[in-house]
Protein backbone atom coordinates (compact mmCIF):
# COMPACT_ATOMS: atom_id res chain seq x y z
CA UNK A 1 0.00 0.00 0.00
CA UNK A 2 1.27 3.29 -1.07
CA UNK A 3 0.98 5.20 2.01
CA UNK A 4 2.10 8.79 1.12
CA UNK A 5 -0.43 8.52 -1.23
CA UNK A 6 -2.82 9.34 1.96
CA UNK A 7 -0.51 11.95 3.50
CA UNK A 8 -1.24 15.64 2.23
CA UNK A 9 1.06 18.55 2.49
CA UNK A 10 -0.50 21.73 4.25
CA UNK A 11 1.63 24.75 3.40
CA UNK A 12 2.27 27.47 5.44
CA UNK A 13 0.86 25.31 8.96
CA UNK A 14 1.48 25.80 11.48
CA UNK A 15 3.26 28.89 10.57
CA UNK A 16 4.73 30.87 7.51
CA UNK A 17 6.88 28.87 5.53
CA UNK A 18 6.45 25.15 7.08
CA UNK A 19 5.05 22.91 4.99
CA UNK A 20 2.81 20.46 7.14
CA UNK A 21 2.26 16.65 6.81
CA UNK A 22 -1.05 15.96 7.62
CA UNK A 23 -2.22 12.43 8.23
CA UNK A 24 -5.75 12.68 9.39
CA UNK A 25 -6.52 10.95 5.64
CA UNK A 26 -4.35 8.12 6.42
CA UNK A 27 -5.97 7.82 9.92
CA UNK A 28 -9.75 7.89 8.51
CA UNK A 29 -9.35 5.66 5.80
CA UNK A 30 -10.23 1.73 8.03
CA UNK A 31 -7.89 -0.34 5.34
CA UNK A 32 -5.12 2.22 5.57
CA UNK A 33 -5.19 3.06 9.50
CA UNK A 34 -5.21 -0.95 9.86
CA UNK A 35 -2.07 -1.07 7.40
CA UNK A 36 0.16 1.49 8.69
CA UNK A 37 -0.63 0.49 11.98
CA UNK A 38 0.67 -3.31 10.93
CA UNK A 39 3.39 -2.32 9.51
CA UNK A 40 4.48 0.16 12.60
CA UNK A 41 4.30 -3.29 14.33
CA UNK A 42 6.36 -4.52 11.87
CA UNK A 43 9.30 -2.36 12.91
CA UNK A 44 9.82 -3.59 16.54
CA UNK A 45 7.62 -6.47 16.41
CA UNK A 46 10.83 -9.28 17.82
CA UNK A 47 11.89 -6.67 20.28
CA UNK A 48 10.30 -7.48 23.89
CA UNK A 49 9.44 -3.99 25.16
CA UNK A 50 7.38 -3.33 28.14
CA UNK A 51 6.34 0.57 27.88
CA UNK A 52 5.53 2.28 24.64
CA UNK A 53 5.90 5.96 25.53
CA UNK A 54 3.62 8.44 23.09
CA UNK A 55 4.52 12.15 22.79
CA UNK A 56 0.98 14.86 22.73
CA UNK A 57 -1.09 15.33 20.97
CA UNK A 58 -0.30 13.03 17.58
CA UNK A 59 2.06 10.66 19.11
CA UNK A 60 -1.06 9.40 21.13
CA UNK A 61 -2.75 8.11 17.74
CA UNK A 62 -0.80 4.63 17.36
CA UNK A 63 1.59 4.68 20.74
CA UNK A 64 -1.51 2.69 22.50
CA UNK A 65 -1.91 0.68 19.36
CA UNK A 66 1.66 -0.50 19.36
CA UNK A 67 1.78 -0.71 22.97
CA UNK A 68 -1.46 -3.15 22.75
CA UNK A 69 -0.37 -5.24 19.92
CA UNK A 70 3.51 -5.81 22.13
CA UNK A 71 1.33 -6.72 25.09
CA UNK A 72 2.96 -3.67 26.36
CA UNK A 73 1.76 -0.78 28.69
CA UNK A 74 1.17 2.99 27.49
CA UNK A 75 2.86 5.70 28.51
CA UNK A 76 2.17 9.45 27.74
CA UNK A 77 4.41 12.49 27.34
CA UNK A 78 2.73 15.75 27.84
CA UNK A 79 2.97 19.28 27.73
CA UNK A 80 4.00 21.35 31.03
CA UNK A 81 0.73 21.07 33.58
CA UNK A 82 -1.09 18.43 31.79
CA UNK A 83 -0.66 15.17 33.37
CA UNK A 84 -2.21 15.56 37.36
CA UNK A 85 0.35 13.55 39.42
CA UNK A 86 4.04 13.90 40.37
CA UNK A 87 6.17 14.73 37.12
CA UNK A 88 10.09 14.79 35.57
CA UNK A 89 10.28 17.38 32.91
CA UNK A 90 12.85 18.32 30.51
CA UNK A 91 13.26 21.65 28.66
CA UNK A 92 13.84 21.37 24.97
CA UNK A 93 14.77 24.06 22.16
CA UNK A 94 12.24 25.23 19.46
CA UNK A 95 12.99 27.31 17.24
CA UNK A 96 11.53 30.37 18.68
CA UNK A 97 12.31 29.86 22.53
CA UNK A 98 12.00 26.69 24.53
CA UNK A 99 9.15 23.98 25.84
CA UNK A 100 8.52 21.62 28.42
CA UNK A 101 7.87 18.05 28.76
CA UNK A 102 6.56 15.83 31.70
CA UNK A 103 6.44 12.25 32.26
CA UNK A 104 5.00 10.94 35.38
CA UNK A 105 7.78 10.09 38.09
CA UNK A 106 5.53 6.21 38.28
CA UNK A 107 5.57 5.58 34.49
CA UNK A 108 8.43 3.14 34.20
CA UNK A 109 9.99 0.96 36.36
CA UNK A 110 14.31 0.90 36.47
CA UNK A 111 15.15 -1.80 33.35
CA UNK A 112 11.65 -1.22 31.35
CA UNK A 113 12.22 -1.80 27.87
CA UNK A 114 11.09 1.23 26.39
CA UNK A 115 9.45 2.15 22.75
CA UNK A 116 9.31 5.52 21.57
CA UNK A 117 6.73 6.55 19.00
CA UNK A 118 5.49 9.82 17.80
CA UNK A 119 4.22 10.90 14.10
CA UNK A 120 6.74 12.77 13.03
CA UNK A 121 10.75 13.05 13.37
CA UNK A 122 11.59 16.62 12.13
CA UNK A 123 14.57 18.13 14.46
CA UNK A 124 14.25 15.81 16.83
CA UNK A 125 14.52 18.18 19.90
CA UNK A 126 11.31 16.76 21.22
CA UNK A 127 12.36 12.83 20.96
CA UNK A 128 15.62 13.81 22.72
CA UNK A 129 13.74 15.25 25.47
CA UNK A 130 11.85 11.87 25.74
CA UNK A 131 14.90 9.73 25.84
CA UNK A 132 16.28 11.82 28.83
CA UNK A 133 12.72 11.70 30.67
CA UNK A 134 12.88 7.78 30.09
CA UNK A 135 16.81 7.38 30.89
CA UNK A 136 16.37 9.53 33.92
CA UNK A 137 13.53 7.03 35.20
CA UNK A 138 15.95 4.02 34.51
CA UNK A 139 14.47 3.06 31.30
CA UNK A 140 16.44 1.31 28.42
CA UNK A 141 15.37 2.42 24.75
CA UNK A 142 14.73 -0.04 22.58
CA UNK A 143 13.77 1.69 19.39
CA UNK A 144 12.89 5.55 18.70
CA UNK A 145 10.10 4.64 16.27
CA UNK A 146 8.43 7.21 13.77
CA UNK A 147 5.59 7.41 10.95
CA UNK A 148 7.27 9.71 9.25
CA UNK A 149 10.86 11.14 8.54
CA UNK A 150 11.84 14.70 7.38
CA UNK A 151 15.09 14.01 6.35
CA UNK A 152 16.23 17.22 5.49
CA UNK A 153 16.03 18.51 8.80
CA UNK A 154 18.74 15.72 10.26
CA UNK A 155 17.07 15.07 13.36
CA UNK A 156 18.61 11.56 13.51
CA UNK A 157 21.42 13.37 14.47
CA UNK A 158 19.74 14.48 17.66
CA UNK A 159 19.50 10.46 18.20
CA UNK A 160 23.22 9.43 18.42
CA UNK A 161 23.27 6.17 19.57
CA UNK A 162 19.84 5.31 19.70
CA UNK A 163 17.91 3.06 17.16
CA UNK A 164 15.92 5.39 14.92
CA UNK A 165 12.96 3.25 12.60
CA UNK A 166 10.74 5.55 10.77
CA UNK A 167 7.87 3.79 8.21
CA UNK A 168 8.25 7.08 5.80
CA UNK A 169 11.00 9.27 4.53
CA UNK A 170 11.05 12.79 2.70
CA UNK B 1 -10.99 -7.55 36.37
CA UNK B 2 -11.16 -4.29 38.65
CA UNK B 3 -11.00 -1.28 35.80
CA UNK B 4 -11.60 0.55 39.50
CA UNK B 5 -8.58 -0.39 41.05
CA UNK B 6 -6.34 1.17 38.12
CA UNK B 7 -7.91 4.63 38.41
CA UNK B 8 -6.73 7.17 40.91
CA UNK B 9 -8.28 10.17 42.36
CA UNK B 10 -6.29 13.47 42.15
CA UNK B 11 -7.49 15.95 44.41
CA UNK B 12 -7.39 19.86 43.22
CA UNK B 13 -6.86 19.17 39.24
CA UNK B 14 -6.41 20.68 36.90
CA UNK B 15 -7.62 23.72 39.12
CA UNK B 16 -9.50 23.68 42.97
CA UNK B 17 -12.07 21.80 44.21
CA UNK B 18 -11.65 19.29 40.97
CA UNK B 19 -11.41 15.81 41.97
CA UNK B 20 -9.72 14.58 38.54
CA UNK B 21 -9.64 10.57 37.34
CA UNK B 22 -6.66 9.59 36.71
CA UNK B 23 -6.30 7.19 34.25
CA UNK B 24 -2.10 6.37 33.70
CA UNK B 25 -1.87 3.32 35.84
CA UNK B 26 -4.22 1.90 33.66
CA UNK B 27 -2.91 2.78 30.73
CA UNK B 28 0.90 2.03 31.62
CA UNK B 29 -0.27 -2.08 32.70
CA UNK B 30 -0.05 -4.03 29.58
CA UNK B 31 -2.92 -6.49 31.22
CA UNK B 32 -5.08 -3.98 32.06
CA UNK B 33 -4.57 -1.43 28.78
CA UNK B 34 -5.53 -4.96 26.66
CA UNK B 35 -8.99 -5.60 28.88
CA UNK B 36 -9.80 -2.23 29.18
CA UNK B 37 -9.76 -1.59 25.28
CA UNK B 38 -11.32 -4.91 24.73
CA UNK B 39 -14.72 -4.06 27.36
CA UNK B 40 -15.02 -0.89 25.20
CA UNK B 41 -14.83 -2.66 22.20
CA UNK B 42 -17.70 -4.70 23.49
CA UNK B 43 -20.14 -1.95 24.04
CA UNK B 44 -20.26 -1.46 20.55
CA UNK B 45 -19.05 -4.69 18.67
CA UNK B 46 -22.57 -5.55 17.01
CA UNK B 47 -22.68 -2.47 15.36
CA UNK B 48 -21.63 -1.16 12.03
CA UNK B 49 -19.32 1.59 12.31
CA UNK B 50 -17.30 3.38 9.58
CA UNK B 51 -15.72 6.19 11.70
CA UNK B 52 -14.58 6.23 15.12
CA UNK B 53 -13.90 10.05 16.71
CA UNK B 54 -11.85 11.10 19.27
CA UNK B 55 -11.73 14.33 21.30
CA UNK B 56 -8.70 15.66 22.05
CA UNK B 57 -6.49 15.00 24.13
CA UNK B 58 -7.27 11.63 26.14
CA UNK B 59 -9.92 10.74 23.56
CA UNK B 60 -7.51 9.60 21.81
CA UNK B 61 -5.86 6.87 23.81
CA UNK B 62 -8.62 4.70 22.79
CA UNK B 63 -10.51 5.86 19.85
CA UNK B 64 -7.96 4.94 17.19
CA UNK B 65 -7.96 1.28 18.82
CA UNK B 66 -11.21 1.13 18.97
CA UNK B 67 -11.38 2.18 15.19
CA UNK B 68 -8.56 -0.68 14.13
CA UNK B 69 -10.43 -3.58 16.14
CA UNK B 70 -13.71 -2.41 14.42
CA UNK B 71 -12.72 -1.94 10.91
CA UNK B 72 -13.29 1.45 11.08
CA UNK B 73 -11.69 4.87 10.05
CA UNK B 74 -10.25 7.36 13.03
CA UNK B 75 -10.99 11.25 12.88
CA UNK B 76 -9.52 13.49 15.68
CA UNK B 77 -11.20 16.40 16.62
CA UNK B 78 -9.36 19.09 18.15
CA UNK B 79 -8.72 22.22 19.73
CA UNK B 80 -8.90 25.95 17.72
CA UNK B 81 -6.19 25.96 15.49
CA UNK B 82 -4.21 22.36 15.65
CA UNK B 83 -6.32 21.08 12.80
CA UNK B 84 -4.09 21.59 9.38
CA UNK B 85 -6.86 21.47 6.46
CA UNK B 86 -10.48 23.17 6.34
CA UNK B 87 -12.35 22.70 9.07
CA UNK B 88 -15.97 23.47 10.83
CA UNK B 89 -16.34 24.60 14.27
CA UNK B 90 -18.49 24.90 17.82
CA UNK B 91 -18.08 26.59 20.33
CA UNK B 92 -19.85 25.69 23.55
CA UNK B 93 -19.90 26.78 27.32
CA UNK B 94 -16.92 25.83 30.45
CA UNK B 95 -18.15 26.06 33.90
CA UNK B 96 -15.85 29.84 32.99
CA UNK B 97 -16.21 31.17 29.85
CA UNK B 98 -16.08 29.10 26.26
CA UNK B 99 -14.54 26.60 24.63
CA UNK B 100 -14.16 25.90 20.38
CA UNK B 101 -13.73 22.66 18.82
CA UNK B 102 -13.02 21.81 15.27
CA UNK B 103 -13.16 18.95 12.43
CA UNK B 104 -11.79 18.44 9.19
CA UNK B 105 -14.45 19.29 6.93
CA UNK B 106 -13.28 15.62 4.53
CA UNK B 107 -13.32 13.59 7.78
CA UNK B 108 -17.64 12.53 7.58
CA UNK B 109 -19.38 11.42 4.80
CA UNK B 110 -22.76 12.01 4.19
CA UNK B 111 -24.49 8.32 5.92
CA UNK B 112 -21.43 7.80 7.79
CA UNK B 113 -22.10 5.94 10.85
CA UNK B 114 -20.23 7.31 13.71
CA UNK B 115 -18.50 5.87 17.39
CA UNK B 116 -17.72 9.00 19.23
CA UNK B 117 -15.47 8.05 22.03
CA UNK B 118 -13.87 9.93 25.06
CA UNK B 119 -12.23 8.74 28.34
CA UNK B 120 -14.45 10.86 30.84
CA UNK B 121 -18.31 12.33 30.27
CA UNK B 122 -18.74 15.16 32.75
CA UNK B 123 -20.83 17.43 31.89
CA UNK B 124 -21.30 17.01 28.51
CA UNK B 125 -20.31 19.73 26.92
CA UNK B 126 -17.73 18.83 24.88
CA UNK B 127 -19.78 15.76 23.45
CA UNK B 128 -22.53 17.74 22.67
CA UNK B 129 -20.34 20.06 20.60
CA UNK B 130 -18.88 16.92 18.90
CA UNK B 131 -22.07 15.36 17.55
CA UNK B 132 -23.16 18.84 16.32
CA UNK B 133 -20.25 18.85 14.16
CA UNK B 134 -20.49 15.05 13.19
CA UNK B 135 -24.16 16.11 12.26
CA UNK B 136 -23.55 19.18 10.90
CA UNK B 137 -21.44 17.09 8.16
CA UNK B 138 -23.94 13.95 8.02
CA UNK B 139 -22.86 11.78 9.85
CA UNK B 140 -25.34 9.57 11.81
CA UNK B 141 -24.13 8.82 15.09
CA UNK B 142 -24.66 5.57 16.28
CA UNK B 143 -23.20 5.96 20.30
CA UNK B 144 -21.53 8.08 22.19
CA UNK B 145 -18.76 5.63 24.21
CA UNK B 146 -16.61 6.77 26.92
CA UNK B 147 -14.05 4.61 29.83
CA UNK B 148 -15.92 7.26 32.77
CA UNK B 149 -19.12 8.53 33.63
CA UNK B 150 -19.25 10.99 36.28
CA UNK B 151 -22.69 10.48 36.92
CA UNK B 152 -23.34 13.30 39.75
CA UNK B 153 -22.38 15.61 37.18
CA UNK B 154 -25.27 14.80 35.03
CA UNK B 155 -23.97 14.96 31.35
CA UNK B 156 -26.28 12.14 29.76
CA UNK B 157 -29.10 14.80 29.72
CA UNK B 158 -26.67 16.65 27.52
CA UNK B 159 -26.79 13.71 24.97
CA UNK B 160 -30.60 13.04 24.92
CA UNK B 161 -31.49 10.55 22.16
CA UNK B 162 -28.31 9.74 21.59
CA UNK B 163 -27.24 5.55 22.85
CA UNK B 164 -24.77 6.32 25.46
CA UNK B 165 -22.35 4.00 26.69
CA UNK B 166 -19.77 4.12 29.64
CA UNK B 167 -17.63 1.47 30.94
CA UNK B 168 -17.04 2.92 34.86
CA UNK B 169 -19.76 5.04 36.66
CA UNK B 170 -19.12 7.44 39.71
Amino acid sequence: MDFKKYIRDIKDFPRQGIVFKDITLLLKDAEALKKVTESLFEMVKDVKIDKVVGMESRGFFFAPLLAHKLNAGFVPVRKAGKLPADTISETYSLEYGEDVLEIHLDSIKKGDKVLIHDDVLATGGTANAVCKLIERLGGEIVQCNFLIELDFLKGKGKLNGYAVKSLLHY
